[in-house]
C-alpha cells in the first residue's frame, strides 16, 4: 500500500486534474486502511475540492485562522476522505494523521472541527446552506471578507432544510454565500430519480431565487468560468450545479459503468474496496498521473496494523470475538415473515434501505414498500397519515437521524393515538468510525417521555424476532426497536422475557449489572468472566417500562446495582430503574460526553466500557468483601 | 352574545358566501368566549373550507366513518375556530361544544382528532402535506375511494417539510392528494414579504412537479371550476394557490385595511377581540347575513361563566391571583440590556418576535437581529454558522418546536462545541388553551442528555435576568432558558442563587418539594400554605445540574422528597436528583399523559397538579405524623 508523499503535489505545477487524481490516491488509500469510508463521493466531488482550494479559496494564501478567509466545507460530509486528501496536498493535514482515518486520534469519518482545515461539523444530511448563510451572515455583520462556500451532495437536497435556508438566504441576498450542488446522480446505493426525483433541479434553485449556473464539474477550465462569474454577482446567493460522476477517476467505480455492472445498484457508495479492486484502482490512478509526472514517488504505508486494515464497516472484527450474526438482518427477515400474516404492515424508508435491510420487503411487497428519500420528517407524518387509515407503518431509519430530526413529527403522531412502529438502526456508541453524527446516544431520552411509545433493545437475532412479533400484534401503543447494526460480537442465549421484564444470562451474587443490546450485553458478560461470580448480568430490553414486581424481587439479594448503557447516561435505562427503585442507589456506566470516534475496541476503552474497565470499575465500588474474595 | 343556531343553516339554501358568513359568526363567538383563538385566519380560509364541505368533499353525504371519505384537515391548525363552526353548521359538533372551545372537555385550541370531524392533529407548522399524502398512499393501497385535500397556511409554508412533501408526493405521482394554500399573505402579524419571502410561489410549486392553480379564495365560482379542473387531473398532486384576506368578512379585521391601522402590523391573528370590537365585528356580519336573510335567528349564548369570557391570551386570570409580571418580558428587557455590552450577541427568530418579546431588540438593533421565517432548523444551523464566527446567538421559538423540531441541529451546534442560546419560550403546561403542539412537556429531556447543555428556568423577572446574563457572561457552554409565556401567578421573592444550587423559598419541617418556574413554584407555595408547616419549598432552577454539596446538606433533614415538574414526569428535575441523590426516595408530580386543553385551572386540576391535589398528594405521602399533626 503506497501513499503519494505530500511533498509530491508542488511538482503538479497547478495542474487541477493531475492534482485531483493525486489526491484520489490518498484517499484511496486512507480508506481502504481504514475499512470504511465513502469513495463515490469523495471521487465525483474532487475536481471541485481541488479547484477550490487550489485556484478559488483565499485559505491556501491566509490559513485558517484568518477571519478574512473564505469558509468551505460541505454538507454532505461522508465525501471527507476526498476534502482530507486535498487538506493533505496543501500540507494542513499531516500523512501520518491522512492514514489514521476513523481511529481514535485520527480523522473523524464525518467532519468535525476538532481536525484541522474542517469548519463545520456535518454528516447528517441538509444541515449546510443554513450553516453557510449563518457564516455568511456573521462575515457581513463582522466586517470580515471571504465567503461561505458550501458543498452539498444531490440526494441530499431532499432534506426540507435545505429549502428553509434557500429561501432565507434569497430573502437575506447573501451574495457572499456560493452553493456547490456536487450532481452525481446517485443516492446511496440507486439513482436519484429511483429513490425520489429532485425533478428541474435548476428549475428549482431559481425559483428560490438564487442564480443558478451549471457545468461539467470535472471540467476547470469552465468551474473556472462560473466561478468569476459568481464573483461578479454580489447581492444574490449563488449555485452551481456540478454534473459529476460517482467514482470519477477510477473507470470501475465510475457510476455509468458501475450501475450497469450492479445491476442498477453502485456498490461505491460506502465501505473500501477489497484487495483486489483496490490495487487495480490504484494502479489505475497511478498510471494515468504517471503519464504527466513519470517520476511520481510514492511512499510505502508504515505500520499498517491488521486491525485497521480490511475491517469490515461495523468494525467490530477488531475485537476477539465476532459472528455472523446481525440483529438487523434478523430484523429485515421478521419484517418479511410479519407482512404475509399481517396486511395492514407497510414499511417506509428514507434510503437507506439496504442498511436498515429492508431491501428485501421493497423487492417482495414493492405495494407496500414507501420511500420518501432523504427526508425523515416527511416519512413520520407520512406515516401519521398512513396509521390513522389503518395501516401499520414501520419507519425505518438510523436512530441519531429518527428520533431526533423527525422527533416532533413522532410527537405529533404519537399525540393522535394511532400506533407506529420505529426502527431506530445503527443505535448506541459501536460502530463507532463513522463519528457523532451517525453514533446515536440520545434516542431514549428523545422518546422516553412520550406517553405511548414503548422503547426496547434485543440482544440477538432471536430476541430480535420476539420484540418485533411483539410490537406488531401485541403493543398498544407505538414501539421503539432500537437495532445494533454491526455483527453481534458473541452469541447469547437470551431467555424469553415478559413485558417490562429481563433476564438473568448469569448468575452471580453480589453485584448485578444491567445491559441491553448485542455489543454491550457482550462487553457486561466478558466484565462479569473477569470479575468471576460476584455479578450477575440481566439483559433488559425493555428500557422506559419495567415490571414492578420482577424488578424488586430481582434486585432484593444483591448489595449493589449496575447500569451499562449503549446511550448517554442521562436518559435511559438507568433512569428508568431508579424512578422504579426509588431508595436503591443505581449506577450508570454510560457514554459521557461526545462519543468517540475509532474501531470498536478504541470507543468502548475510550468511555471505559470495555469489559476490563468495567470489570474495573466495578469492582472498585463494591464493597472490599468483592474485592477481597 | 348571540350564535346563530344549527337548525338556520339549512335555511341558506346553499348560497355558500352566506353560510360562510353564518360561520364566521359562530366562530367569532366561540373566540370570543374562549378569550382566545385566530380569527384573521379562520375568515381567510372560511369560504373554502365552507365550499369544500358544502359542494366538494363527500363527507356530509357519507360521513366521517367511511374509509371512502375525503379527508380533509387543516395543516396551519389555528383556524380551527372556523373549521369547527363549519362542522357546527354541519351537525357535526353542537353548539354547546362549539362553545367550550379551549375548555377542558371541549374543543381543542388546534385541532386533534378526539373532536368529531377532525381528521389530523396538528398546530405545529408544516406537517399537512406530508400527513394527507401519508392518507392518499394508504387509500390508494387499501383501495378506498377519497381524497386527502390539506388546508396550509402561506407562511406555513417557510417550513422544510413541505418541500419534502412536495416532492415525494410528486415522485408517487399522487394524485388523490389535493393542497389547498391559504394566501392570506401575513404570518403571525406581519407580511410574509417582510418576514421571509415567499417570492414565486406557483412557479416554486411548479418546480415541484405539482398541478397549480391560483384563484380568488372568496369566489365560490372560481373554486367550483378551479376543483372541478382538479377532479379531471387524475395522477398528478393538485396545488390551489388561494388568494385570501386574513380577516375577511369583517372590515376592520380584513388585512389591507387593518395592516395600515396598525402601523404595518397586523391585530387579528390570535387573541380576543375586545367587548367593542367584538360587538361591531358580530353586528357587521349578522347585517350583510340579514340583507339576504332577513329573518335570521339568533340564539343568546347561556350559561356564559366570567371565567372563560374575556380571559386574556394565556388565561391564568382565571385563578384566584394573577400579577403584571411576565418573565417573558422580563427577558425581552435583558436581552436589549445585555446587547449594549455584549456586540457579539445577535437574536435570531423564526416569525415569533412578538411572543418572544424580541421586537424591541430587533427595532434598536435591527443589523444584529436575525430573521429565519417559520423555520426552526434552519434557524438553529444558521445560529451554529454565526457563532463559530465568533457571534453568540440567542435562538428564540417556542419551547415545544424549538428543542423538538431543530433537535438534531442543536446536536449538531452543540457537537461543534461553541456557544450558543436557546430561549424556550411558552414552556411547560401553561397557558393550556392551545393544546398539545403548543404545551411544552418534554423539552427538558429532549435537551438534558447533550453534555454541553444546561438547562435553567427562572421563576420570576429578576431570576430571568439574572440567569440570562449568567448564560451570556459565565456558561462555558450552551445554555437552555424556559420561559413561561403568561403573567406570573404571584409575585415571588427568590434568593439569588449559584449554579446547581437552588435556594429555600418556604421553610418547612418534614418533607421538601422542589419546583422552578413562576406557574409551579406558585401552586407549590400555595400547597405549603394548605398543609402548614410541614412542607419546605425549594426554588431549582437549574434542571439538569445540581451542586452536590447544597443537595446532600439541604435534603438531609427530610424525610420525603418531591419534585413538582412543569413537565412530563420522565427526563427533568426529578431524573436530575435521583441521579445525584442515589439512595433517597424522590417523588415526583409531573404532566402525566398528554396534557390537557382547557384554562389554566382546569388544566392544573386535570393533571393533579393545582395546590389542592398537591397537597392531598403530599400528605398521603407522608408518614402518618405528619397527616396527624
Amino acid at each position: 500500500m503506497e501513499v503519494i508523499p505530500q511533498s509530491e503535489f508542488a511538482r503538479a505545477g497547478g495542474n487541477l486534474a493531475l492534482l485531483a487524481d493525486m489526491c484520489r490516491v490518498n484517499a484511496l488509500v486512507a480508506v481502504k486502511r481504514a475499512g470504511s469510508g465513502h469513495l463515490g463521493s469523495s471521487f465525483s466531488a474532487m475536481d471541485i475540492v481541488v479547484h477550490l482550494f487550489y485556484a478559488e479559496l483565499n485559505t491556501a494564501e491566509i490559513g485558517f485562522d484568518d477571519p478574512g478567509r473564505d469558509v468551505y466545507f460541505s454538507s454532505k460530509g461522508h465525501d471527507v476522505p476526498g476534502l482530507y486528501a486535498v487538506l493533505n496536498a496543501l500540507g494542513v493535514i499531516p500523512t501520518e494523521r491522512l492514514l489514521k482515518l476513523r481511529r481514535l486520534g485520527g480523522l473523524d469519518g464525518h467532519p468535525d472541527v476538532g481536525v484541522p482545515g474542517i469548519e463545520a461539523n456535518s454528516g447528517s444530511l441538509g444541515m449546510g446552506i443554513s450553516k453557510g448563510r449563518g457564516i455568511a451572515w456573521a462575515k457581513r455583520l463582522l466586517g470580515h471578507g471571504g465567503r461561505a462556500v458550501v458543498m452539498t451532495g444531490d440526494g441530499e437536497l431532499q432534506e426540507g432544510q435545505n429549502f428553509e435556508a434557500l429561501q432565507a438566504a434569497a430573502a437575506h441576498a447573501q451574495g457572499n454565500l456560493w452553493v456547490i450542488v456536487d450532481r452525481n446522480e446517485l443516492q446511496s446505493d440507486k439513482p436519484t430519480t429511483e429513490i425520489v426525483s429532485l425533478g428541474d433541479l435548476e428549475q428549482k434553485l431559481r425559483a428560490f431565487g438564487w442564480h443558478v449556473a451549471a457545468c461539467d464539474g470535472h471540467d476547470h477550465e469552465q468551474l473556472g468560468a462560473v466561478f468569476a462569474d459568481f464573483r461578479a454577482r454580489e447581492d444574490v446567493p449563488k449555485v452551481l450545479v456540478a454534473n459529476t460522476i460517482k467514482g470519477k477517476g477510477v473507470s470501475f467505480m465510475e457510476h455509468p459503468h458501475a450501475l450497469r455492472e450492479g445491476g442498477g445498484t453502485y456498490r461505491w457508495h460506502a465501505g473500501a474496496p477489497d484487495d483486489e479492486s483496490f490495487a487495480l484502482a490504484h494502479a489505475e490512478l497511478v498510471e494515468r498521473i504517471r503519464s504527466q509526472l513519470p517520476d511520481l514517488l510514492l511512499e510505502p504505508v508504515r505500520g499498517t496494523d491488521e486491525g485497521s486494515v480490511g475491517e469490515p464497516q461495523s468494525g467490530i472484527a477488531t475485537r476477539a470475538r465476532v459472528t455472523d450474526e446481525y440483529v438487523a438482518a434478523a430484523y429485515g427477515e421478521a419484517v418479511l415473515d410479519l407482512a404475509e400474516t399481517h396486511p395492514e404492515l407497510v414499511v417506509l424508508d428514507a434510503d437507506l434501505a439496504s442498511d436498515c435491510r429492508i431491501r428485501p420487503f421493497e423487492l417482495e411487497y414493492p405495494k407496500r414498500f414507501h420511500e420518501s428519500g432523504i427526508a425523515e420528517q416527511d416519512m413520520v407524518s407520512a406515516a401519521a397519515g398512513m396509521a390513522r387509515q389503518g395501516l401499520l407503518p414501520v419507519v425505518n431509519s438510523f436512530a441519531s437521524f429518527l428520533a431526533s430530526r423527525a422527533n416532533e413529527q413522532i410527537y405529533n403522531q404519537a399525540s393522535e393515538g394511532s400506533k407506529v412502529i420505529y426502527a431506530l438502526h445503527y443505535a448506541g456508541l459501536i460502530p463507532a468510525g463513522p463519528g457523532k453524527s451517525h453514533q446515536s446516544i440520545r434516542d431514549i431520552s428523545l422518546l422516553a417521555a412520550l406517553p405511548n411509545m414503548t422503547i426496547v433493545q434485543p440482544g440477538n437475532a432471536e430476541e430480535t424476532k420476539t420484540l418485533l412479533r411483539w410490537a406488531v400484534e401485541e403493543a398498544d401503543g407505538n414501539a421503539a426497536l432500537r437495532l445494533a447494526i454491526g455483527p453481534s460480537p458473541r452469541r447469547l442465549e437470551l431467555p424469553a422475557v415478559q413485558p417490562g421484564c429481563g433476564a438473568v444470562v448469569r448468575e452471580g451474587t453480589q453485584a448485578l449489572l444491567f445491559a441491553y443490546g448485542p455489543v454491550m450485553l457482550h462487553e457486561a458478560l466478558s466484565a462479569a468472566e473477569l470479575i468471576g461470580n460476584q455479578l450477575q448480568v440481566v439483559n433488559m430490553p425493555w428500557l422506559n417500562r419495567v415490571d414492578p414486581g420482577w424488578l424488586h424481587e430481582l434486585v432484593e439479594p444483591f448489595d449493589e446495582l449496575f447500569v451499562l448503557e449503549d446511550h448517554a447516561p442521562v436518559g435511559a435505562l438507568g433512569d428508568t430503574l431508579r424512578r422504579e427503585l426509588g431508595n436503591r442507589q443505581v449506577r450508570v456506566f454510560g457514554v459521557e460526553g461526545w462519543p468517540a470516534c475509532g474501531t470498536p475496541t478504541e470507543a468502548l476503552r475510550f468511555h471505559r466500557l470495555d469489559a476490563r474497565s468495567l470489570a474495573e470499575r466495578i469492582v472498585s465500588a463494591l464493597p472490599a468483601k468483592a474485592s477481597a474474595e
